[in-house]
């Protein structure tokens, strides 16, 4: 894979927090824009907002008011960065909305391929062997326990907020991130190829689990 | 699985540390000491030690002299816990030896079948996907990075202590941990029931970490 735009990895760089949303997962990210990518594609605008798009995870992982969002706030951030470098408007501004709308809970959707196609590669670096791995990581970062046996159904039931979203649980699960959030993954892609590549992923990741209960109810 | 030892269970509960060596892995270590017990095995002396052996898994890993052993200080802590909960020493002293050889970097060797099962029993949770899950956990709780691209000759040549072992590094991984140190285990084994169990669970190891590293390539 080769990196370009060698300034703004290092500004990037300086911004990326923990190692499940940090440079690794930038450089997955940037890849996978490389592979959705049709031809007619913005490239630097693609390439910048995969780049750029959490630079502000920091923030919003630190605010306790829950009212940062990353995705807003990484889009000034990006601004500010790409206009330093002298970028001109007509690039800046796609990158924004890209960066804005790679959030599935942000209210501004992507309308453009390049926008469609970030929104894409995030969520495909969520699924598979590396979503697996990145589950993990985050779960022994916040002192999850390895597996629950919880029913589906009664946890929603306990744990539905007012506006239909799952709460942040303590007591929570790789397995249980995996039923409630990313098997709709699938659901949420834009584009054909990502789709397809998807499938596999998902289809990796159920198996997965499924031994992973196996094993722990001693039958592996 | 049916869980005996009430009492001892509840001692147990207060001394694990972490998720990974924490209260889930004792409770699937006296799962795999059930399934690879032969008939003529002393089931308390195996099951008391499955539950006991990490008790001093924390001091361990608080003590920064690098002098504490969790299976010598357990094996001590384990004695004072059943002689309160009126053990005889007929079944003490072998639940003793059970702690303190479970441990590969031990002095003492496994001498008994209840001791060579613990040992088993330990390494089996290593691997597999449960081995995965525990992996990524630590890399997540010690900052590790998601996957690292190094040689593993030069690795080992670079990072080899004087005694031959290799250096815990912040800049580990769960592969370099894979292949430096869990490709072993099954060389590791005393009982067949293990060894049969564990071909399977590292089998399945391999295949996820070459899958994980072509996701990371871009190839999957």
């Amino acid at each position: 894979m080769i990196l370009k735009y060698n300034n703004i990895w290092k500004a990037a760089k300086k911004e990326l927090s923990d190692s499940a949303h940090g440079i690794d997962h930038t450089k997955r990210v940037y890849g996978l824009c490389q592979r959705l990518a049709p031809e007619d594609v913005d490239t630097d605008v693609l390439l910048l907002s995969a780049l750029l798009h959490d630079i502000a995870r920091k923030e919003e992982d630190e605010d306790d008011t829950g009212r940062v969002d990353h995705a807003v706030l990484g889009a000034k951030k990006a601004e500010k960065i790409l206009e330093e470098k002298g970028y001109e408007k007509q690039t800046i501004e796609p990158v924004k909305h890209c960066i804005r709308a790679h959030r599935f809970r942000s209210n501004e959707k992507p309308e453009t391929i390049e926008a469609k196609i970030l929104s894409d590669a995030d969520k495909l670096d969520a699924v598979g062997a590396v979503g697996i791995a990145r589950m993990f990581m985050l779960a022994g970062q916040f002192g999850e326990r390895i597996y629950r046996e919880v029913d589906k159904e009664t946890y929603l039931e306990e744990n539905l907020t007012d506006n239909g979203r799952v709460m942040k649980l303590s007591e929570h699960s790789p397995n249980l991130e995996y039923e409630l959030k990313l098997k709709d993954i699938p659901d949420r892609l834009y584009t054909e190829r990502a789709k397809r590549i998807a499938e596999d992923r998902m289809k990796y990741m159920e198996d997965y689990f499924s031994r992973l209960n196996e094993e722990i109810a001693g039958d592996r």
